[in-house]
């Protein structure tokens, strides 16, 4: 990439802006994204056994329904994303050793990509996570927010 | 740290709530958050030279002001965070060689700390850095997203 | 119906999630839903005449519009709603002897049906008609909040 | 009661409006409110046996985190209630044979009532409750939403 | 006034911020803000005879109901705005010749003043009314929205 | 015009309603609206040299974004506005001898009109910056918003 061809699609003339996306087509297009919750091997501990009647019922559940209301706030949080009629939201939780993973898919029939609400979701599930959990671990982490893939834009599809 | 001790405070009988802060007594409330957004050497050689008038005003401006909205909005966006009076919050950005820091810092004098407003002023700051370079490279990824320091609580300050 | 064939369509694999309706196709959609308020025979005799100079103007019309703006919010409030654009919002306020009927009609034309966007509109305008009546009777109740009809949908029209 | 001493607090001139409660001193205040939602033996039947990895885990924490999430948008969605610090908000699912009982409960310190709070938080919760169950029956209602108790105000207490 | 003093109290460091009111303390403020509507007069002469049934009554209680839910909402559309719990929210409205005059006023118990709400309000107001009227009326105008008076502030009562 | 052939469209049987465009047709939209914001000789002076690092960056760039996160929240403000798609959103900045004007030009792709959509936003960019320059003056004014022009719409384009 040479940094002189780089053009930032959200400045004109020195000033932060929409990106016009009047003239696009609208068609089907996806957005996964993650992101890891670094809790700590304490509480994933509290979280084995695939117990739902436990804690880890209600924490994930609340991740995952903070998740879903920030997907469909996005374009309010984010000020030049667009508004985008999500048609699906979904939710995966893997836990591993130490941390949990969160993935947050979307999809939409728009003029533009749901990257950023796929991005959103994932972050405000991992704050919840965190939040429910932050009385017995002060050093959690959120790590590696990230896009894993997007299909539908004029772009091509990507794949991290 | 025993985990059998471990007890989540947003869970009781099984079930997610808030937790009641109507007996603590208000008293002045700081916290500190920060996330690294990590958006590689090329986009960061855009903005050096300390330069408002080229691509950073736009970027990181745009970035303090969702980061200060979503600090307000943080009740709204984590389920059981109760509503405080924010009454400062500012933010740092500090450029490194191939990523940014972005620092959160929230106060208010009420019955429970600002933790998450800070987290989530972080976050969703870094969201829209995040979402104004995209277009120049999708392999962005927010990293370190932590609480950095809080103090005023009964539990005592902490700092990482 | 056989209790052991019923499906929640917002649960899948023990967690909530919003039903995919990227598949389907988006066509006009009406919902009419009704909900009773029971001011109880004092307030209603205040209410009589027709008589908007009075204060059932300022009552029935800010009900009116609170429950236009909850219509519109529904997907903020309804964890699983998808966002839909309202095309038409329409309230009639019926009163009876000791009680008024609050009627919402909505309709869109989108991929989901309006049910919970005419739920939501009764109910919030039954909450405003309560608020703006509750210093003259504490014992208000809010009944038979429940969908009268829709129309649009794949599995075919219905009327209560 | 005499019909013509009643007075409409949220009404001066004609014109709806806010009341005055700058004069008024704050303090410790509590309201519990309370819906019936009407979902028939063959949904109830799925939710025996305190189940919570079957569907009543996600079907009743959805309803509790969106109700707690309505209550903290009280005043947003009621033109004329006034913001609150919401200090507390529990609430209770009991289920009987052909419908639940939805109980929510507010504490704040403030100068006015919570119970437009709890009434909001009561129906936005059985509204959930509705909206993940009514693809099994359309028919179900939302009855008898009312306040059970108020603590605080100047006017006493008030035990339904 | 010499502009080499004049100091921007929401910039730092080159950056939009927010002003840091933790250290004030806090007292009784009020504020009031006027806008004035040209409607033209063909619209007014439909609004004589203080007509409540005719459109008046919708059209301003419409934008009386709009203006007090902007004024809570003020934190939320103004970037550096605090929040604050407003306790008295006022419009009255004032038909002239070919306008309106529409004043808002607001107090509340805190660390900052209300004028942004005042101002907030005053302008949603208006745009409300420009609404309701606009398909009469395509050059209607919002003139002379601005500050009348605000009390309790460290720096002085204000009075235009 | 004769006032007495005047009909408004958002009252029907003395109560305040949304239009119902369910039946329109939707096409390409799009309206411009502007304000002038009476700052005063001084504070305009601060601001000459198109000095982005001054505090001139700041100030405009809260405006713009404000104003862009008000033209989204559009149909949350104005009761009966209905929720639209925005494709693109632009503000421009012209500074006079004494005032700057802010210009807001709004797209949709919709079944009605922007025009509340550019005359929001072009009103909380206003507020927004005379926020930001209120300490320095307290008798800004804001003046003048109105419609500049409006295409797409069946009773054909409009400009002033």
């Amino acid at each position: 990439m040479d940094s002189d061809k780089l053009n930032f699609t959200h400045v004109r003339a020195g000033q932060p802006t929409m990106v016009d996306i009047s003239e696009k087509s609208p068609n089907r297009r996806t957005a996964i994204a993650e992101a890891r919750v670094e809790l700590g091997a304490d509480i994933i501990a509290k979280f084995t056994n695939n117990d739902l009647q436990g804690p880890k019922g209600p924490v994930f559940q609340t991740a995952i329904i903070a998740g879903t209301m920030a997907v469909k706030k996005t374009s309010e949080l984010i000020p030049f994303c667009h508004p985008l009629p999500i048609e699906n939201c979904t939710f995966q939780i893997i836990p591993n050793e130490t941390d949990v993973t969160i993935r947050c898919e979307v999809s939409t029939s728009g003029k533009t990509g749901v990257e950023m609400e796929a991005m959103t979701g994932a972050s405000i599930a991992a704050l919840t996570a965190y939040d429910m959990c932050k009385a017995l671990n002060k050093a959690i982490r959120i790590q590696d927010l990230r896009l894993i893939s997007k299909t539908g834009g004029k772009s091509g599809d990507f794949h991290a």
